[in-house]
C-alpha cells in the first residue's frame, strides 16, 4: 500500500491550557518530517476556524517560531466551545477533502474528541481516504481510559504553588482562607492543592470535592474543628461541589450558560463569597477571605510543569507517527508503567468520546474532606518539584516574665 | 566612642511580600558579623510579638536554614496587624530594655515606620542608647522617600504574567475579562499589569487606578469601544477605585473593618462581579468574566522578581550597617542613579512614617484609563524578563471559496 499523500489539519478546542502548545508542536514538527505530507495547515479557532477555511499554512512557520509558541500557555491556533453536531462534522469533512486534508489532528477533551469519531466516520461512510487523531489535553483531568490527561500537570501545579503561598500567608496572618478551584465535575485539580502541604500543621485543611456531596452544617463543623486545632484554616473547594440532589451549590447565583449548555461557574466570586458568609454567620471568627482562582490558574504565564511539558510534546508527536507511519485513528492515550515512568497507545475514539471521569474512590477520604495518599502519590510525579519554602528553626527565647514590664 | 554592645531585635509588620523574608535575612546575617552584637532575636508576629516576648534567638539558626527561609514567601516570622499606639509603643520599648536590646530593625509599611519613629523617641527620652532602622516593604508600592519598594517588583511580576496568560486565554476565547488587582490608595500594581502587553493588541487594554475618580458611564463606553476595535476586552482595576465624591466602589458591598480602620476590599469577588454585572448589562457582549487576583499576587510560591529580591536582601543588609557601623536611626531608601542602578541612604524616620504616596500624574494617561511610557520605564527593571510569549507567524492560506462545501 503507498503511503496516503496529502495534508494535515491541526487544531485546538475547548479551553486553554499551559501545554496545548506543546501538542500542536510536536504534531506539526513530526508531520513535517513525511515526504507524503504536502502541507500542514493549522485551523484558527478550533472546528470553527476549519468549517470558515481559517488555514494557516504551518508548513511556513519557522522551527525557532514554533518552538516559541511551544512555550506559551493557552491555544496558539485560538479555540472554540462550539460542540459539532452530525451536520457541523459533515461542513467540517467536506472542507478537509476539498482541501485535500488526510490527517486531522485534533486537540482538546472528551467533546473535541466526539468531533474526531464523528468526522472518521464520515470520512469512512464517503470512502474518502483520512486518518483522525484525538490528541488529549485538560485541566479537569477527566478524559477516560489514559492515565492522567496532558494540561492537567500545569494547572496542578499552579493550584499547589498558589496554595502553598496563601499557606505561609495565612500562618503569618490567621484566619478562614478559602480558595475555589476549577473542575465542574472531577476534583483531580481541586484535589492537587494538597501538595502545598509541607509541614504537618501546613493547610490546606480541608478539600471538598463535587465527587461527594457538600453539606453546611458538616463544613462549618469541619472549619470549626480545624481552627480550633490550628488556629487557622485553609480550605481548597472545587467550583462544582453539589448539594445532596446534585445540584450545584453555586447554581443559585448564575444562569449564564455556555454553547454546550454548561452553567458558568468559573469568572464570579458568588460561590467563595457565599461560603465566607457562611463561615461568619456560623462561627465568631473574624479574618475570613475568599479567592476564586479563575482563568489564571490555567493560564498563568511561567508555571508549568517539566514532565506534563514534555508529555504533551510527545503525545503530539505520536499523533503523527499513528497514523502517518501506521495509518491508525484514534486517540492517543497515556499508560503509567513505572514510578514515575510512562508508554504511549492508542485508545478507540469511542471509547474516549463524550462521557468523562471522576476521581476514584481511592483518591478521597472516608470524611469525604480531603484526599488520600494514594492520590498524591499518583499526582506528584505529574506536578514535579515544587520552589523552596522552609520555616524558621531556631530556639525560643526564655520569657523574662514582665520583668521588663514592670512600670506598666 | 565605644562600640554599642547588646542584642539586635527584628521583626516583620503588615501584610507579606514574596521578598520580606530577604530582607530579614539581610539584617540577621550582616548583624550576626559583628562582635558588639550579643545576640540576635527575632519577634514572632510583630509587634504583638514583642510586647508578649514572643522571640526566637536567630543566633543560632543555621545559614542554610535562612538562606531557604530567604527564598520563601511570606513574613517568616509571622505578622501581625496590630498598630502601636504611644502606650503600645511604650510596652515594646520596656521589653527591648529588660532584654538589652540595643538594635532593632522592623520590615514594614508607612505603620511599621511610625512605629520605629515613637519608640525611637522614647527610647531618646529615656536616654536609653537604642538604634532603630525601619526596612521598607509593600507590594503597594506607596512609601514616601524611597524610589519604589523591596516587595513591589515580585508582586507586580505575578500580576504581569497574570494578565499575560489571561491576554492569551481571552485571544483564544474572546469576551471581556475584568482583573481586580490589590492597592487601596496607590494603582502601581494595578499598573503593572501594563507589562502583559507584546503585540500593539494585546491586553489589558483599560487600567483602572484609584488615583482617578471611576464613573460607570466612562467605563462602559471604554469598555464598547476596545471590544469594537479588538473583539475583546480586558481591562485591570484595582479593588481601590473611587468614584468622583473619593468613595470606594467596593464600599457598599462590605463593612468589614481591619484594626487599622480600613475597609475590606480584598478576599471578596464583590467588585468583578459588579463590574461584570454593568458590562452585561450595558452591552451585548455576552462572555463577561471577572477574576479577583486576590492574596495568591503577594504570596505566590515561585515568581519573584530577580532585581526586588536582590534589593530586599540589601535593604536588611543596609540596616544593620547604618545602625552598628554607623551608629544612625531612620529608614532604608533606595534612590535610582541609573537605567537601571540604585544607591541606598538613610531617610528619616519622621519623613516615611504614616503618609503614603501615589502614582505621579506623569504614569496616567489624560484619559485616565491607562498608564503612560513613563510608567513603563519606571516599572520595567524592577520587574525583569517576563517569560517567552510569542504567537505563530505563517501565511494565511486562501480559502477555496465554498468550492468544497457546495453540497451544503
Amino acid at each position: 500500500m503507498p503511503p496516503l499523500q496529502g495534508k494535515v489539519l491541526v487544531a485546538q478546542g475547548g479551553g486553554p491550557t499551559a501545554v496545548i502548545n506543546q501538542s500542536l508542536v510536536g504534531a506539526v514538527l513530526e508531520s513535517r518530517k513525511f515526504p507524503q505530507v504536502t502541507r500542514v495547515y493549522g485551523a484558527q479557532h478550533g472546528v470553527t476556524g476549519i468549517i470558515n477555511e481559517d488555514f494557516l499554512d504551518l508548513t511556513e512557520a519557522t522551527t525557532h517560531n514554533l518552538e516559541q509558541v511551544a512555550v506559551t500557555p493557552s491555544s496558539g491556533l485560538l479555540s472554540t466551545r462550539d460542540k459539532p453536531d452530525a451536520a457541523y462534522c459533515r461542513e467540517i469533512f467536506k472542507v478537509c477533502k476539498a482541501h485535500d486534508v488526510r490527517y486531522f489532528f485534533y486537540v482538546g477533551g472528551n467533546d473535541s474528541a466526539d468531533t474526531c469519531r464523528i468526522v472518521n466516520e464520515q470520512a469512512n461512510e464517503a470512502d474518502y481516504e483520512m486518518r483522525v487523531i484525538h490528541i488529549p489535553k485538560t485541566i479537569d483531568n477527566d478524559l477516560k481510559v489514559t492515565d492522567h490527561c496532558p494540561g492537567y500537570g500545569s494547572a496542578a501545579k499552579y493550584v499547589a504553588q498558589a496554595f502553598g503561598g496563601v499557606n505561609l500567608d495565612n500562618r503569618a496572618l490567621p484566619g478562614v482562607y478559602i480558595g475555589v478551584v476549577m473542575g465542574r465535575h472531577a476534583g483531580f485539580l481541586t484535589a492537587a492543592a494538597s501538595l502545598a502541604r509541607k509541614y504537618p500543621d501546613d493547610g490546606p485543611h480541608l478539600i471538598y470535592l463535587p465527587e461527594r456531596s457538600f453539606s453546611k452544617a458538616k463544613f462549618i463543623k469541619d472549619v470549626k474543628a480545624a481552627y480550633k486545632k490550628y488556629g487557622r484554616c485553609i480550605i481548597a473547594v472545587s467550583e462544582g461541589i453539589v448539594d445532596s440532589k446534585g445540584k450545584a451549590i453555586a447554581l443559585q447565583f448564575t444562569n449564564e450558560k455556555d454553547s454546550h449548555g454548561n452553567i458558568q461557574l468559573s469568572g464570579t466570586g458568588a460561590l467563595g463569597d457565599l461560603l465566607s458568609k457562611w463561615v461568619r454567620e456560623s462561627t465568631d471568627i473574624k479574618r475570613v477571605r475568599a479567592d476564586t482562582l479563575g482563568y489564571i490558574q490555567r493560564s498563568f504565564l511561567g508555571c508549568v510543569s517539566e514532565v506534563d511539558q514534555h508529555e504533551a510534546r510527545e503525545v503530539g508527536e505520536k499523533a503523527a507517527q499513528y497514523s502517518i507511519w501506521h495509518n491508525l485513528d484514534g486517540s492517543v492515550a497515556i499508560r503509567r508503567i513505572g514510578d514515575y515512568a510512562v508508554e504511549y497507545f492508542l485508545a478507540r475514539l469511542k471509547d474516549v468520546a463524550r462521557d468523562s471521569v471522576e476521581m476514584p474512590s481511592k483518591f478521597i477520604n472516608r470524611d469525604g474532606n480531603y484526599v488520600t495518599d494514594s492520590f498524591k502519590n499518583y499526582v506528584r510525579p505529574l506536578v514535579g518539584n515544587l520552589p523552596t519554602q522552609a520555616r524558621i528553626s531556631a530556639p525560643l527565647v526564655p520569657k523574662l516574665h514582665g520583668k521588663g514590664r514592670a512600670g506598666r
